[in-house]
């Protein structure tokens, strides 16, 4: 079942449309998503850490990512992993993690160049992490994300564009370049990029059809919706406490219930 | 430290207001109410099965609900754990979860007399357990449920009052009745009961202020906060999906870690 998924999933980056990636941190939000008909799910690990009050992006959520990674047999869709910068601190360690994903059905990886100081991890080594990872685990879809919109670095686009090949080269199926906002930036990136190019989805910013348009291939959501269940859970409380109304449209405890029956 | 939450969390029941008790399912949603300024925090055990995958009810959530636990000593307000049947199947056992959640500084628990084969435990059993966990943990404040409405038992407001006196005389330290919805039966438990009567709140039915007047001492919001995250998570996906806008309001990424690092 995983080769499939995996093919399965590889075959979503080069459909009519590009892959809207809805990111999930637990099993009822991965069920939701899947439940609402999206063609794959990917994780957020701001959202894993966050509910398991851990920091993100430091290599703490290995436990956390493993248990949400068994949701995958349970879906009705591929799903994708984000597996912060690999958590291990060689190539070959990395490699067992994702060979480990694989094994309890996962699609694909997302894995980072960014580091918890705030650098971006020399280049060579991140390719040996895309080498290692392709020659263990063949399979999968290996999506491998470059931080350099992100934290800012001197000229992010000729970075972007640098690693973008470097890690196609590497074995990379697919290239993710979260930060990158403008018809600008993103027009080079597509055209240059030999694989799938990912954005991160910027609310106000991007929609589908405009990234569509510039030949964007995939689509995430990264920790908005985390952030939207955060703010909805405060915000419902809040109101409740003011005497507003509020549980019109929301799901009953029956049907959480049977969601999760289900998947 | 436990013993002042306890302390703390039990005259939250005898202020000149009901205490609003919102229900958390993980670390970053009770470090978020906790942030919003509520006295207390409760715990949802679908929305601990739920995230998990696992079902509810039916005590399959032992090692969701201690690491949840752990969330006690980093919030700023005391956190009251639902424990469900108790995870145990004798009253030892029961009372040295209890124990082991004191330990963590939880300072309150939810024990619930509805069995998974939708029966109530017998009286006298349920009894037994609420005067082992009051012997072996007597800071803990110990709000005993009955889940008479829940479960259409043939005369639930009898059943209620009957089992109110019962797990009071046992040690209870509070009544919570689930289900209860109309002042014509919320009125009588309240003159019924000496501890403090806990309503789920159910939106277009109840206020606050309306369960206030009724002499209500303590409104918990159960599953609703957690179905309400569920659904902005996939409506926010829904709205993505079809260009519509969103993210309007939402916190942000670092909002988010430093909420965490906070609690």
């Amino acid at each position: 079942m995983t080769v499939d998924r995996c093919a399965e999933f590889r075959a979503l980056h080069h459909g009519a449309a590009p892959l809207l990636l809805p990111n999930a941190w637990d099993h009822a939000s991965a069920a939701a998503l899947g439940d609402a008909g999206f063609a794959a799910i990917g994780t957020t690990s701001l959202g894993v850490a966050a509910a398991a009050g851990r920091p993100d992006a430091e290599g703490a959520t290995l436990p956390e990512t493993l248990r949400l990674a068994r949701s995958a047999s349970r879906l009705p869709c591929p799903l994708s992993v984000d597996i912060e910068g690999g958590f291990s601190a060689d190539p070959a360690g990395i490699a067992t993690v994702v060979e480990e994903l694989a094994g309890l059905g996962v699609a694909g990886i997302n894995v980072e160049d960014g580091r918890p100081d705030g650098t971006l991890a020399d280049l060579s080594t991140q390719t040996e992490v895309i080498r290692a990872i392709r020659a263990q685990v063949p399979e999968i879809f290996v999506n491998a994300r470059t931080d350099a919109f992100w934290l800012r670095t001197e000229d992010p686009l000729r970075e972007a564009l640098r690693r973008s090949s470097a890690f196609t080269e590497a074995g990379a199926d697919g290239v993710f370049v979260p930060g990158i906002a403008t018809d600008e930036d993103i027009s080079p990136l597509v055209a240059h990029s030999t694989a799938p190019v990912n954005v991160l989805f910027l609310p106000g910013r991007h929609t589908v059809a405009g990234l569509a348009a510039l030949g964007v291939r995939r689509i995430s959501l990264g920790s908005l919706l985390f952030r939207a269940a955060l703010h909805a859970t405060v915000e419902t409380a809040r109101a409740i406490r003011a005497g507003e109304p509020v549980g019109a449209g929301l799901p009953g405890y029956a049907d959480v219930v049977a969601l999760i029956s289900r998947f």
